[in-house]
């Protein structure tokens, strides 16, 4: 299995990182951290055991990247838009496409730029980011869940899930859309009330009035799901959702770093694109509509 | 007529003033500027004309107060508990109450404290602000509708209206409920979301996220006032308070100064008794509250 990386940061140089030093061939894509791990490696520190790789397969664009069995693609989704140059030269005619990324509703957008590519979800369990050039800190967690969107190769699929746990990362087939909606339960309310509150997760979960509005939000997720055919996701996963956050480590979502940082926020992919699919079938979420609004506002402040 | 005035600020300080200047015998209760204003007197700087006043009735004591005909209430509502013990001196059997206040509910609490006063409702348009002690900043605007909530006194009631008139402040007679509902209008959206987002009028409106939100959170509070019977009112409305919000010069509510000035905000009667009242007559105004909840977490973060 030859895997090819598109996205080589906290995310992708992470679980492209693990394959690698367990023996697996990946080829890394990179863009501004090129010159420096070419000279100097790639540096994963982790709580699982750091590892250091002298001479990964290094590329600055993927015209010379070899076609790929898997390819892993750790984008922000804001970048998606350049898959449909930058994926082309990875792929043969079995090659299994996994969108590591966060949202509802990207998984349908890659498939109508590649109609015939075979899709997997990957959802991370992960705390981890790029801290230096080359350098990715893996702080906490690290488990994947992978979900088929349209993939007819169960061999390969198969072969997919093996590789990870080989590498010492737990990965898990979970059913598409059950996985992408729950994990919006908590992506949702948490990403943007700690944007749009500035507040960490702990903040939110200790006074009681937005406890309680974290709740509702998860509730209209849910909601939204059941609506949507969404099967196994009922109340009871808003309230396990919140006693695993209880007992979380104080964190700010990816939202919460890229509005810090001044970068443009995922609000397509975790606000609009669900927003828009519960709406058009009639399931009206108005207190994340609300959010949104309030993010695009926030946004619009610094982009 | 004998007036009182409690709370001598932004408002009672600049109506009792008017009143004051226009021949009438006010009587003004002072705090903090008691001392300053007993030394210099009261100056008001006014749009409509600035005047001073050399020796004005004050007190630091409402104790030491005669009896009123009529009582203006200026006060932020967070102090109506001192009213219990502020008032009495100042009631005679026919004394009418004029709540100069902002948000719903107001008359209701103050009729259970003293289930035998008359009280109207003032509802002020007006941008003024005490600027230093002794000192009222009238920048704009000064209307004064006034709502019977359970004022029999007709004649009184009629005096007040031409008294106010005569002082130079247009003052007009209002259905109570229409107004205090009509004022929520504006009031909920925009003084909690320059809060929640940190912005003035004029931005919330150039954006088209949050200017459909405004909109929007106008709409739950005219869904709430048709549920609860209030007569006069539907989108309209909200399209004549939009259109005027844009004329408007760039403004600050009084929630949002009360938050930069880590104040507490008057989120009770302005929030928390309108959702009450609406959710107990079977109507919940979903982004009202959610927006409830953000200032609750706010405010929990300075007071």
């Amino acid at each position: 299995m030859r895997y090819g990386i598109i996205g080589t940061g906290a995310i992708g140089g992470y679980y492209g990182g693990r394959l690698a030093e367990s023996g697996h061939e990946v080829h890394f894509l990179l863009h501004s951290d090129y010159e420096y791990v070419m000279d100097h490696g790639l540096q994963v520190d982790s709580c699982n055991g750091s590892f250091h790789l002298d001479h990964p397969f290094i590329y600055n664009n993927t015209g010379d990247m070899p076609q790929c069995d898997v390819v892993l693609v750790g984008l922000k989704t804001l970048n998606n838009h350049l898959l449909a140059t930058l994926l082309p030269p990875l792929l043969h005619s079995g090659t299994v496409v996994v969108l590591i990324q966060n949202g509802i509703g990207v998984e349908a957008d890659v498939q109508t730029l590649f109609p015939d590519v075979q899709l997997v979800a990957g959802l991370a369990f992960i705390c981890s980011a790029k801290t230096s050039p080359g350098r990715i800190d893996h702080q906490c967690y690290g488990q994947i869940n992978f979900g088929n969107y349209s993939c007819h190769d169960g061999h390969l699929f198969g072969q997919l899930l093996a590789d990870f746990n080989g590498a010492g990362v737990t990965a898990h087939e979970v059913e598409y859309d059950e996985a992408r909606w729950k994990k919006a339960v908590w992506n949702m309310p948490f990403n943007g009330m700690t944007v749009a509150l500035h507040a960490q997760t702990d903040e939110l979960l200790r006074n009681a009035s937005t406890r309680r509005l974290i709740r509702e939000l998860m509730m209209e997720v849910i909601g939204a799901a059941q609506h949507l055919g969404v099967k196994n996701i009922d109340e009871r996963f808003a309230d396990q959702m919140i006693t695993m956050t209880d007992a979380m480590t104080p964190y700010s979502p990816s939202m919460r770093l890229d509005y810090d940082f001044h970068r443009p926020m995922e609000i397509d992919y975790l606000y609009s694109r669900p927003l828009q699919m519960a709406r058009q079938a009639g399931y009206v979420m108005p207190r994340l509509e609300m959010l949104e609004a309030e993010l695009r506002f926030l946004e619009a402040g610094y982009c």
